[in-house]
Parts: structure tokens; sequence; C-alpha cells
């Protein structure tokens, strides 16, 4: 049975109480935002009892999830790298990868991070079809429908927890698309492969069309479908248009026919959106979705930050994950130029993880409240090594110690003796006497 | 006469046309802004005919701007490295630096820094006050006021554009911030000696008592007063407190004393401030201090994100900005550790761009938009050329493209021959034919 299903029998899954335990959340509450739908575990059945692996909840209730993304392009091809990748994501802490690997080795890759990581892992089936038919000189035009589900079972049988895959391109929103005089048109890889599918064979997306075949698949590995914004805006001046809430609307209706069949769903949402846009992007795709878990890539709030993209990212997923937004996939520097490099995810995660965690504060989850609390107790105490303990990225404290040569309570070096911390203790303690 | 005069009496400074212009705001709505005190414009009138000087407005209708703090420290004394932060600063786009210099070459590096700043120039005389204190063995509550009012107007005579002077710390609010229970207490370093002073005196502080003496000087030189928040919260648990709103309150009539006399005046704001209260924290300054130009330090909207607490305030500072702050501090990555050095510059004053834009963009400023459209129509093209013309950073396009071996044309290597723009526009040509 999978996860939905052993809630309903009120045969709660250890993975369940892990979760409750570790979110501090009553697990009958869990359970029942489980099976609503407003909160997905990630897991294929495959990956039921692993030793290493660490379950998570994605939605309602929940501290907001990071995902960073990594994989190989045709001419980066290291399995080392991808596997470097992966531990520097999980360290920094990401909460999910995915693996987006395309070119030759994608399958061994596949295969080592499934083997390696110990957090759900996410695919897009799609770059391997449009791969495969690369190998054999063809082009995605020339996918066979029969071809696209067998990769897809192929990945759930590997073990995926979550795939992404972009049933909302439809033969309507991609006519919607077109009058909508876009600056980028289609900025997802898998939606524009399967647009130019679509229009170029005058047939309907097979993700839509069979959508109750990927259910079937789905809910045999209890494989959690990621409903891809293949029509999301890649620019500013894109957002928010007729052709991103048309695509909103076909997966709201997914989104419906996977709960009746037990199947673990989230949405997945944009991409560049204004800052003033934020707020009523998630509302709406929360509402329209009936609270289905909702996962943004960003979103980034301007165009012209290349080479500092995940700042621009960061500040839309903060703000978008404030507003209800569960999980945050992360953008690197490196976004819009290249596949990241291993320092690149460090960089990524980190700052997707501030994001998320300036989120939580918002939402009034406790622990991050708590957290901030105790490093700002040390901090007042000139305690470094406590300070330490708390900090997101530990070790740039000693990196920074160790340039500005500052002793165990020494003050920082930005007001040295004229430290306000200092002054003010002399004020407080002043006035005990 | 002084700026504000001169609006009133339908004389337009050179400088509010050059304004007007580079915003594309008309001539009569700035002035008229300039006289209710909505917008101000930070220029000694030692400065007046400066050649290389960049005048800038700052508030309602007008691009948000950044502060870039800069200056030694006793432990780091180098002239140099501080034109170079200085030269970084406004390569990257910073409209004002703070020389917020302590240690024996302060005089000696303000004066290099004036000499040398095409954009405004703010100082915290109390930072001098303290240290010449210090080097004749005296601490802070020895200070006579006569003393703080002659560095003030010495500042002053050196021509430096505006101070922030913290008259909001005063015996009331130093009490109601004793029954606070703050985290942090103090953090901000010229608060935290007033303070000190205060209660070791048992007096008022000179700027409060003597406010008019403050606005004499300020309207000798059309020195710009930025009215510091003292007791501005350091924590995220302490944002929000009655200390910061009594202190508000307080500044809030200091406003108003100050466009009685022609003084042009701007209010300092948090701090660590959780993401769910910045609204309400910008719209309470903005209506409290009716429209005063209001400055932000971040805020950050997290404490445990040392050594990337430029990212911490990115956030908070384009969601402020995107509210009504006008003005944002930036933060480095060297925040709560130490005295930044060049390349942290650099990084804060990327990042508060990145915030100041990303609101420019969501108040509808069009030049900010229309930039974004450029870029994003380059990108389409896949133009790296244009889109390096358009960029926040050029020059890290160049790196990037370096580094992943990209020619003129080519997609990018995320998702290379798989790009999805390029994809994209083939289902858009398909169509045409």
């Amino acid at each position: 049975m999978n996860i939905i299903e052993n809630c309903i029998k009120g045969k709660i899954p250890k993975e369940v109480k892990i979760i409750a335990k570790e979110e501090s959340v009553p697990p009958n509450v869990l359970v029942e935002n489980i099976i609503k739908g407003y909160v997905i575990v990630p897991q294929n059945k495959k990956r039921r009892n692993k030793n290493n692996f660490k379950p998570i909840g994605i939605g309602k209730g929940l501290r907001v999830k990071v995902n960073a993304n990594i994989g190989s392009s045709p001419k980066r091809e290291n399995i080392k790298d991808e596997l470097d990748k992966l531990e520097v994501a999980v360290k920094y802490g990401a909460d999910t990868v995915m693996d987006l690997s395309t070119g030759q080795k994608l399958k061994k890759i596949r295969a080592e991070i499934l083997k390696n990581s110990p957090v759900p892992v996410g695919t897009v089936p799609i770059y391997q079809v449009a791969c495969e038919l690369a190998w054999k000189g063809k082009e995605i035009s020339q996918m066979e429908p029969e071809h696209l589900f067998s990769v897809i079972e192929e990945h759930a049988e590997d073990g995926v927890d979550f795939i992404t895959v972009h049933c909302g391109v439809t033969r309507r929103t991609v006519k919607v698309l077109k009058k909508c005089k876009r600056i980028c048109g289609i900025v997802s890889r898998g939606g524009a492969l399967l647009a130019k599918w679509i229009t170029r064979n005058n047939k309907e997306n097979p993700l839509y069309e069979k959508f109750d075949r990927l259910l079937d698949i789905a809910y045999k590995y209890d494989l959690t479908l990621s409903l891809g914004d293949g029509l999301r805006p890649g620019a500013i001046s894109d957002a928010t248009d007729k052709a991103q809430l048309a695509e909103l609307l076909e997966i709201a209706e997914l989104v419906k026919a996977a709960r009746e069949k037990h199947v673990q769903v989230m949405v997945e949402g944009p991409g560049h959106v204004p800052l003033h846009q934020i707020e009523a992007n998630i509302l709406l795709a929360k509402y329209l979705t009936d609270n289905a878990p909702f996962y943004v890539l960003g979103p980034l709030v301007t165009d012209i930050a290349t080479g500092y993209d995940h700042i621009a990212a960061c500040i839309g997923g903060a703000v978008a994950a404030m507003h209800g937004a569960d999980f945050l996939c992360y953008v690197t520097p490196s976004e819009h130029i290249g596949l990241p490099t291993v320092n690149d995810v460090k960089e990524g995660v980190i700052a997707a993880r501030i994001a998320a965690h300036a989120a939580d504060i918002a939402k009034g989850i406790k622990e991050a409240t708590n957290r901030d609390r105790k490093l700002s107790e040390a901090r007042k105490k000139l305690s470094w090594k406590e300070q330490k303990n708390l900090a997101l990225v530990p070790e740039i404290i000693d990196e920074l110690l160790e340039r500005e040569k500052l002793k165990t309570t020494t003050p920082c070096s930005m007001c040295g003796e004229y430290c306000a911390l200092r002054v003010s203790s002399e004020v407080e303690n002043y006035e005990k006497k």
C-alpha cells in the first residue's frame, strides 16, 4: 500500500511518525494533511527501507523545503562531480535533489545518485527520452508516446522518488501561449520539448491524454508526481500571463484526478515574477489546486542579475514561501549561463536555505525562531563558539574569525573597542548596581 | 540658500533638474516633494559646484537608492583600502557611501573620501568624539556636549553631505528599552554610546535637548540629517518592540521640527526584522514621519546567516523597498564579524542593488522594467553580447562564458543542445510557416 492509503487505513507509516517528530507536528494532523493531499512524502516504495534515507514531508504546517538540481550535461559528464554536488547539497541543507542529467552517462549517474542520496531524488524523465532519440539521430518530434511511458516506468523502477511531468502543456495551453507575445516563450526544457512534439505532430500531449496511465505507474511505486509548469514565465515581462494561468488551471484539474487515485502530487510554479506579483501567484496556485504542495523555481525577481541569480531567486523564494510556497528549488550563480559547479551548488543551497528559514520564521515555526534567538543570545555574549554551533554555515565563522584574527570572546573587528553589544551590556549592568 | 528654500522660491537648483531628468520625473513634481520633505537631495553646500559630483534624490517617486558603509577601524587603517572600497562601491552601483572610520587616521581618510567621492558622503560624528576621548584616556561618559557639536560642525565644514545623529535615544526611550528585556540590547554603536552617556550622567541626550542647535548647523551647510535608530532591533526576537517604536515616535516629532527650519531630514530604520513584520514596519514609519525618506539597514530577515548576511539583508531590503523604504544600507558578508574587505564591499553592493532593482520593478519604475525586458529579449536571441550590456554585473558574464567555453550565440551549457529557448523559437517559427 502507498503512504496515502496507509494513512487512510489508520496504519501510520514509520516515515510519517519520523516526520511528525522531526517537525513537532501532531501525527494525527500530519496524517490528515497527507490524506487530503496538503502534504506529500516523496519516497518511492523501492526505497522504503533504505537505511540512510531521511524521509521528508512537503506542505502545510511543515518547514519550507529546498531542492538542489544537479546532474550532468553532454559536455560535462563526470560521476564524481555529481556525487560531490550531492554531498555538498545535502551538507548545506538541501532536503531533496533532482538529477537532471543529460548525456551518455545519464543512467549510471542516476543509479549512483540514487544509491548515495540520503534525501528524496527527483528526475525529469523526458530528458532521457530526448537523449535516447538524439543518440539515434532522431529529434523530439519523432518521440513515440510509448517510449516516454517506458522511460517513466524505468525511473520509477530505479527508485526515483518524484518526477516532473509537464502534463499541462497541451494543445489548448500552447494555443493560449501563442497569443501571449512573450519575450522568452517557453523556458522549461521539458515544456519546450513537449510543445514542439505537440505542434509538429498536431497531437495531444501523451502525459495529458493518458494521464491515467501515468497515475497507474505513480500509484504502483508510490512515485510522487510534480506537475511541471512547462509554460512558466522566463522573464519578468512574461509573468502571470494567460499562458501561465491556462496551464495552472489545467494542472489544478490533474491534481484532483491524482488525489482520487491516491497518487501523491505537487504543483510547480514560476519562474521569473516581479516582487509585487508573487503573493497573488501563490494564493492563486494554492486556491486553484486546493492546497497542493507548491514547488517554486525561484521565483527570480529580476532578469538582470546574471551571475547572481541565486540572490534574485532567494528574494523571490523567501516572499513566495512566506505566502505559502512549500518547496523552493534553488537557483545557482551559474543560472542562465551554465551547468553549476560544486561551489555553485553550495552557494545556491545556502541562499535558498536562508530564504526558506526566513519564511519559516514568518510562518511562526517555533524551532526556526528559537534558533535565531539562541544565536543572538550567543552574539550578545560575544561567544563565537556558541554562535558557530547555531549558524547556518558554521565553518564560515571560523574562516572569518581567522581572517580578522579574533579570539574566543573578543568583539568583532567591525566596531572593535566601540562594540555596541559590549557598551550595551555596560549600560545594562550599570543600571543593575 | 539651501535646496528646500530655492525650491520654495521657484529657483529650481540645477541638481534638482539633473535628478528630474535622470529619474524621468516631472521637475515640478520633484520640487513639490522636496518642499514637503518627501524627497531629499543630500549635498553639502561646500560640495555644490564640485565637478565630479553626481547629485541624487532619495524618496517618493524615485528609484530606490543604495548606501555602502566603508571606513577604517583602529586595527585596520589603510587609506588606499578605503579608496579602493569607495571605487568598488561606486562601480557596482552605490548611490552614496558612509565613512564610518574610527582610529588615528580618521580625519585623513574622511578628507580623502570626500575628495574622491562622486556620490554623497555620510558620516557618524559621534564615532570621532569617542575616538578623540579614547586618545586622551577618557571614555564616552566623559563627553562634553560641546565636543559633540564641534565635531558635527567640523564634519559639515569638511563637506560631509549627510550625518547620522541618534537624537531619538533619550532618557525616556532608554527607560522604555530597559523594560523590553531584549536579547541583544542596543546594537547601534552611536546609540549605545549615547545611552551610556545618558545613563552615567543622568542627563538628556544633547542631540535631543539641543536639537535646534543641530538644526542650525545643518541649515548653514545644507547638511542632511539622518535620524539614526539607535534603538533598532539587532535580533529577530527584538523586532518591533516598544523601545523601537518609542524611538520612532520621538524621531517623528524631530522630523517636523527639522522641516519647519527647512533642514533636509531622513529617518533610519531597522535592523533585524522577521519577513512578515517588514510591511508593517515600513507603513508605520512612513505614516508617523509623514513620508520622510526612510533609510533601512537591511533589514535582516534572520540572525543565523553569518557570512551570508548580505543575502539575509537583501531579502529584507527588497521587501522593505517594495513597501516604501527609499534607501537601503547594504550589508556585507562580513557583517557581525568584521570590517568589510574590498571584495565584501563589492558583494554587499551587488546584493543591495538587486534588492533595490527588484523593488523598482515592483514600484512600476519604467526604466527598471525596460532594462529587464531588453535583457530577456537578448537572452531569447542567445546574444551574450547584448545581455552583457544590460546585466547588473557585466564582467561576470564574460567570466562565466570563459569558464563554460561558450561562443557568442551558443546556448548556455546548462541545457546545451536541449536549450529551451532554442526549442521554443523552433516552435514559434514552425507556426509562422
